[in-house]
């Protein structure tokens, strides 16, 4: 299995790259229950390896450290003492530099492994827990940039590092046909089990937009007092506006009659004609309603995509996240991956600026529920 | 339009007398938000037929009470001051008399109303009234037995009314197959905006059960340890279930090793051959995956519907409640029927024993947050 | 015991007369936890009777219905369902006419009682009783106010009924000299044990106000910035106003510049000259301190109260409710009459508009938690 | 001033070598809004060095950086963005290493003043600053405790650090006749503005234990079922104990039927002849309701305070903070030390283990709301 080796170690270092520009303080804080600590992701995709591979296959592997197992399984439930999710931050001990040991222990355990036969039962977890480290890196970058907002003082994590600033390429919009749709993943890449299981799906005539919603097409409608008239609202959607006192896209502050927002390079200017970004599905529906359209089906995306050009941003569908008729569960812990989380949540689609390279495909289906908002997600409308 | 005035008496009537064996003050308490007393449902069915119509077509029509109008809308906002949704329970005045005579005089205007010549849209106005009007009669039902449930002295209703021991007339699956299916309403007679629309949808082989789960079925699954095991939940059913102590369907209560249950004749012993009811939309899936089966997603159930029994639970599908593809929201205060509630809400199909007569059609589309089980709610299962 | 008998009765008619302008559904609802139905208070204070004294005394005594003491009992613990506190609104059924049912039978068999020889320990529990009906007749006109406030139409419970109209008889300022003053009640006649244990208390000079404050001298507080300014107030005033968005007394409301308040008779305008009442203890402390003055401790209040006039107000003092240095909690259940709520809450004295004729004496120790408002609270300056 | 140097530079290192045995990490989380992280209490009490005596009395003074007043000035209130108290944990930059160069640079400065001629304004105000300082010396270790006591591998702060293991060196009761006595603070040493004002309190004949209550009898109580019966609890005590499931002190665990306890130093087993620590006021006065005795007011504490020995644990006496008959609130920021605090709150006497050397007195008087046992809490009988 060598010729994994390369794609293991480069997702394994560009983990690594990603903390580059972190002091030492930053590893640690956890904001809100829903993000977790750069430490938290350094460990967690490591403990993936080591539970869900070399505890089986590697010839009388000895874990690194009981504690780990412990601390960094996600699913993990116990009696009594607990380490509970919106507990990471307070994990200051095992060290950072211990988890960074314990990265490489993992690394020299793999490697090794990788120089044997080839094992399909391996191979594919390999690849899984690649796959699941990316989904951390995307998860390590918008986690971070949401603690680092909390400090009034804007801290900076590179300069001129944008995951923000894009412009779109095309316009205009495109027409599809009502028809039988070939809808999930099949083929031989690599693929999540929610995706999976190829089925028909039948379309009416949609059009669906080119482009992607700017921040100045935003602006409009805040100006137009989107935020004040319920009537463009989802009900439960008017409800959090109102309860949350929202009033602009998540980061976005007005300081003497000009929109900042702020960024991973410290608070900036709000550019109109750039690709807006941070904002729920319920903003999203708002403004579609308010512009006379709605939000595309995530199986109208899956049918166009190939036809426009996307991964700048998640696009909110209005598709909740559900199961695909030949959808099943796998045995054991792999299984939690994705089925129990199948309610009260919606599908985006597509791939943002933070998603690493590979990682994006056109039956990827990620999912939050409608009120989050760090993510960078975005607005394709359609009608 | 004489021809309605049947119709339309018989309704009222029917309100009333589902009111007949309350006691003056059993019409006042309001026990949590998502439910209204017996006062405000006679009210607000009231204000509908006022506020839709007579307002606009009854010639110099004079509203019976101006506070009436404020009171008893649902929809209505206001700054200050306001009608709060949970707070119907503590408007004692106007007196439940009153709100009898504000029934009789707008019926009164209809009835003269009803005498003049055809008028199309008068006519689906009253339908529409009439119909939002028997939707009221089964949420007073329910919302009563649930207000009654929290008292501890198990109030009767009536006695031997019996909203739940019903018995299946038929057992064993049902074969469907795969195709293109039409979906939604078409057609002259009465039908609600959302499922309106006839469409197509691609359907793949499944089965699903001609009977509906009973409660010995489910107390098998709790004397399983089902309320124990998080493998057979989803991950915010477990929550659920941890957070409220859920340990079995809403109103029982074990009592010495057996099962019993409020019911509206006062308490009874759960019987194990009876169709169970009242349990979410959580219980209903981790039921379901228990049994190694699903639940059917709307589309599916709508296509076999034709084939089995129907009309004695509300049953949970599998399916969100989001718009069909060709949903439009009509103009002005109608429109916010129900297209603004088009979130984090799951479908139910079928009728229950509370749905009056001739209110139950299978393209209906109930739709519920999953964690409710104070309607009449059931499993039927697919697979 | 049959000079009790007039004092007994006299002290239940009053009740009912309390009730005589309720509508029926009235009765019923419970708006906040610390507020109860009249119905519960006509039963409770009823229940007292029979527990305490009919239960024990009266020969073979067959209670009314056994419902009742479950339900009208305000300590009773149980597991599984109880008559919850907050609950007492959905209990709809015994009916009304069922709860004064209930009290002519006590009062018969009371009435018998009272034809007996003298018996000390009934004797006082009678007038235990009694005061605890007064308590109650107090908490049932102003729990009454509660709930009526949440009614948009603001209803009337008896045209010009007024609690809070009450002028200032002196003004000025009374001079105390230092010194060992004797404090608590002493003497033969009723009290609560939280009074007894008369002793000495040493005091610096100190001078209390004989008027209490104005509306018009609050109105100035409130357009002096008052409710805006952090440095009146106690750091716990300051997030219990922000918290709760405080800006005026409850039940005031400013429409078009003109302060008005919601009364027993209807909503009315705020006259300036009269006394300030539904005030929380925060609002008292942040006034009396923008007056650069105080308020005084209950121990002030008592030592100088022979000296001015009271009896319309409820004072709040700058004296936690803490007990006296012979405090003893005497057997049973009526030992959890008063030491068990001795944390958390600040002594008022004095005695109030709504208060029965003979319950008031300088010795009484009334409690709330400092950020109760819905009492006739009102404030007397210290310095 | 030169006299103050030593002391000043003393306490300044105290605190630093309190951080000695920490890791980087264990500088930045806050487990809840009522503690700190080691880093905000190294900035705050140079912070208040800074604001309080540099600003004013060191000529041109340049502050170290802007940032720092803001972030950590413990009173600032502003709009919009805000260091808000409870997100101290999240403020990752300015760095660990930052901060101490901003103690050294304030150290440095005031080293400077100190050899100036005398001047009484700045004398007091240092002054002032150590015992600032001293109080977050007690707080930055017993906060550091809390926040290690989440993670549950029962991180070592050091080795054999025991702020917990004490003996009693005294048994008994001591009798104490009634009379006048002098309370609060008099002379010339320092004291708080909560302390002063000597003045008369008249107390009773009473009897205070010379020693504080051991494990081993509060683990009597808790096997006489004091955790589950009502009576011996205040009735807040006993919803306290429901919420929150409370069934011994803060930080210990029963494994296996042995009690342990978190501690700095590791996982212990509880010795019972040990003083006990950790507990709230509701459970100190719970226990000595349960022995039939009571806990000393505040002012009995301190008339006894010369004839036992203290400053083992703070000591929970059954007195509301509440002020002194001279308590003056001194103007500015200063004046917000202790007053805006007069509330809810209980007092505590004596000093802890924790308590730095020369800060304890017997007129101070700690405060602390009577559910939080962080703090290193005990019981003194009275009766």
């Amino acid at each position: 299995m060598r010729d994994l080796l390369p794609y293991y170690l480069q997702t394994r270092l560009f983990t690594i790259n990603l903390c580059a520009p972190l002091q030492l303080e930053d590893y640690i804080p956890q904001p809100v229950d829903f993000a977790s600590p750069p430490k938290w992701h350094l460990a967690h995709s490591t403990w993936f390896f080591e539970e869900m591979i070399l505890k089986k296959f590697y010839p009388e592997y000895q874990i690194f450290h009981p504690d780990f197992s412990f601390l960094f399984n996600s699913y993990y439930q116990t009696i009594g003492k607990r380490a509970v999710r919106n507990q990471r931050g307070l994990i200051t001990r095992p060290s950072v530099e211990e988890v960074y040991k314990y990265r490489k222990y993992v690394d020299a355990k793999i490697e090794e492994l990788l120089t044997d036969e080839d094992n399909l039962e391996i191979r594919e977890l390999i690849i899984l827990g690649i796959n699941h480290e990316q989904q951390h890196q995307e998860l390590l970058i918008t986690d971070l940039k949401h603690t680092f907002s909390f400090n009034p003082i804007n801290p900076v994590y590179k300069e001129n590092f944008d995951l923000i600033n894009q412009d779109n390429e095309e316009t205009g919009w495109l027409e599809i046909e009502k028809g039988l749709y070939q809808i999930g993943f099949e083929g031989e890449g690599f693929h999540f089990d929610n995706e999976v299981g190829r089925h028909q799906v039948y379309l009416n005539d949609f059009q669906i937009s080119k482009a992607l919603v700017t921040n100045g097409e935003y602006i409009e409608f805040i100006e137009a007092g989107g935020y004040q008239n319920f009537k463009f609202w989802l009900d439960e959607g008017w409800s959090w506006v109102e309860e949350n006192k929202i009033d602009a896209p998540l980061y976005w502050e007005n300081i003497d009659g000009v929109w900042h927002q702020y960024t991973l390079g410290g608070l900036k200017i709000v550019e109109k004609d750039k690709i807006l970004a941070h904002i729920s599905f319920y903003e999203a529906q708002a403004f579609a309603n308010w512009k006379g359209c709605r939000l595309p089906t995530e199986f109208e995306w899956e049918a166009a995509s190939a036809k426009f050009k996307w991964g700048k941003r998640w696009e909110w569908t209005y598709s909740a996240y559900l199961p695909y008729p030949k959808f099943e569960i796998a045995e054991g812990a792999v299984g939690e991956y994705n089925g129990k989380f199948m309610i009260s949540q919606m599908v985006l689609r597509g791939a943002s600026t933070a998603t690493p390279k590979g990682h994006e495909r056109s039956t990827y289906r990620n999912f939050f529920h409608p009120k989050y908002r760090w993510q960078l997600t975005g607005i394709r409308l359609a009608k």
